[in-house]
């Protein structure tokens, strides 16, 4: 739990995603080379820590520590607060990400790669549990490797039915730890023709399947061939009220849909995950950037979770970028972290270890900070209704002002 | 131009705004404390500096140097850069934003104050024109303390027809210095029986007036009592075609929306600015975020500008949080920045001093990020429409999809 400041080195070695190796977050890097009053000021601004908040660890039992040191996990854990109301009681819930890796290489008999992550995953949960945790999300498509980027379509075998394999190993444990436990999967939709779909769980905390979201935008960028695999989600923006509160899964790619995320604010959402598996070279800039923004401008809580590690697939591919042919997909850069409505966030978890961060959040921060900020009040819906109509039809024309002196020197 | 390493002072001495005193930047306090190594590690984060992109300062002429000593202002200027096409000549704008602090007290006659603000931009346009600027944006309501806050109707009079004496002073700078200017005023709207609204005004590099846009959201929310001023702007969101590229004008709150970002990239902005004023209390923490993330994702380059400085009224008010009545706004942090479509960002001007922040933009970039990334082509925008045609029926019901064990636990 603590800074672990002495073991950030200061390597200037490169990794091979480009990155300086040997330090485990930004978080870690500046803690370690910072006077402590400088490091309090970087993280007002990065982490948010506003009007003199000091960023608050919680404390888990030795019975979760000693997991995280058998499994070699990174282990976290913070708290959000938010102000005493006088008309209802704080709905404080603690809320759990899980990263990692995938368990065993990408070559072994598909049933073993399934078997090796359950086998990972579940101390990580068990030490979700043994700290209180209520709602769990996993990473997405958390059963195999993202095997996207090679378009070879026998990956498609890793893909399950809502009540499959994965969902009966998850349902037991929800259950036994009354927990609600987010799963993205690849779907299976044997009722549509064996369609397949990027798909979230939502599991209850009686171990009951409350429902299921699909992913609802897919991308076409770098090696992220999903596409290929699977089409747009037709499941809506749903949220699901579950005994923790009203939760909602944006996947992956949709977070840079500000579209998407407020679609699950305006459908009530108090938490959205955002299950993810996304590279250094591509996205890690937007990383810190996009999970904070739908945060402050919805006005709900947000769980990034991103995987961790290098997969190397058994067949090289080309990435449509003129480069050879290689066979693994770049760095999964983990960094889950959580975003608050008042726009602080947590510190990340590492760029290369599973890991748990788990965090308390009282979810009344909410509607305070919409009574704050009032940005639902004053975002004149009206408008943008109107617009995206209009957009909508081939013949749109954009509201455009030209320069009349424009005109005059190119006639 | 460069870092200034040496001036960074480890001052532990805490600031009117609660903020650590001594350091001019979040980026000038990690240059001065970090190893380079880790700096650069550090910025390819902070600043999506990613694959080895290295923070690029263009040099400016040492007449405009000159006119940052003599007035005293933080002049930066940096590179964005784009890549090469086969069938496009690169389209390299020069762009510009000024931050400043009033130039004389509250207390000073309305039209001293006025002039003494005229006074102390024309040498910080003259560093632009001479730095070779195409585009300048100045800060929101610059003609005037950001009087807001006090409730008192005397500060009406600072407001301004669009063809009025701001609007002449800049055009006349336009046009001698072949530049676009966007002056966001106080505007008095003499037509419409004597209206006030928040507005920029668009003034062609011929020194003509191009249009203007009023601000679209006004918020409530500290002593941001703008609505008790102006209302809600009826020019809904245009874009500029002027001759250095398609800009548009996201004032102030209106960052806080993505919705009206989205607006500006659906007409076709290929800049849009964020002339604001925000004091750090409130909104710091959002300013690295919110920026960014609109550039991100619509694919266009966004320039942020606040005002600096402290700004005390003859009376004193109360800001409806409690507190005794005092007399100021807070601090006014400045931190003007650009954002680009690639997720990178440069550093920020001094959040203690006036500034003028230049970049050079290839606006190729645009359609280059929006070819990578696709995010219009994914966005499925008529998902969207619909939802908010549902949602502006008073009747809305969100999407929930409720745990039907939870119902039958509190039945």
């Amino acid at each position: 739990m603590d800074e672990k400041n002495g073991q950030v080195e200061e390597s200037s070695k490169a990794c091979s995603d480009g990155s300086v190796c040997g330090y485990d977050s930004l978080h870690h890097l500046l803690s370690a080379n910072l006077k402590p009053h400088l490091f309090q000021e970087v993280n007002r601004i990065l982490l948010g820590l506003n009007c003199g908040k000091a960023l608050e660890t919680i404390s888990v039992p030795e019975s979760a520590k000693a997991l995280s040191s058998e499994h070699d996990f990174d282990l976290q854990a913070f708290c959000f607060h938010a102000d005493k109301e006088l008309l209802r009681e704080p709905r404080i819930v603690r809320v759990g990400l899980i990263q990692n890796s995938i368990a065993v290489p990408t070559t072994a008999h598909f049933l073993d790669q399934k078997r090796a992550i359950f086998g990972k995953l579940k101390p990580i949960i068990d030490a979700a549990a043994v700290s209180g945790v209520n709602i769990l999300c996993l990473q997405e498509a958390w059963t195999m490797p993202f095997a996207f980027c090679t378009r070879e379509k026998r990956w498609c075998e890793f893909a399950e039915p809502v009540d499959g394999e994965s969902t009966q190993f998850l349902q037991d444990l929800a259950r036994k730890h009354n927990m609600v436990i987010i799963s993205p999967i690849l779907e299976r939709d044997v009722n549509h023709g064996e369609t397949l779909w990027n798909t979230a769980v939502i599991i209850g905390n009686h171990g009951n399947i409350i429902g299921k979201h699909r992913k609802n935008h897919i991308p076409r960028v770098g090696d992220f061939n999903e596409s290929t695999y699977y089409m747009e989600g037709n499941t809506g923006h749903p949220v699901f009220e579950t005994a923790y509160g009203k939760i909602a899964v944006n996947i992956c790619y949709g977070r840079h849909h500000p579209l998407n995320s407020l679609a699950f604010g305006l459908n009530g959402a108090e938490i959205v995950f955002n299950p993810s598996a996304t590279v250094g070279e591509l996205s890690e800039p937007m990383w810190p950037i996009e999970a904070r923004n739908a945060a402050i401008a919805n006005s709900y809580f947000v769980g990034s979770i991103n995987r961790v590690g290098t997969e190397v697939f058994p067949n090289p591919f080309t990435s449509g970028d003129g480069k050879p042919q290689h066979a693994d997909f770049g760095h999964f850069y983990g960094s889950s972290y959580f975003s608050s409505p008042d726009a602080s966030c947590t510190p990340s978890l590492s760029r290369h270890r599973d890991g748990l961060l788990i965090s308390d959040m009282d979810l009344n921060l909410c509607r305070q900070i919409k009574d704050k900020w009032g940005f639902r009040m004053t975002a004149r819906y009206e408008l943008y209704g109107d617009l995206l109509d209009r957009y909508l039809k081939p013949d749109f024309e954009p509201q455009v002002i030209s320069d009349p002196m424009l005109h005059k020197k190119t006639a």
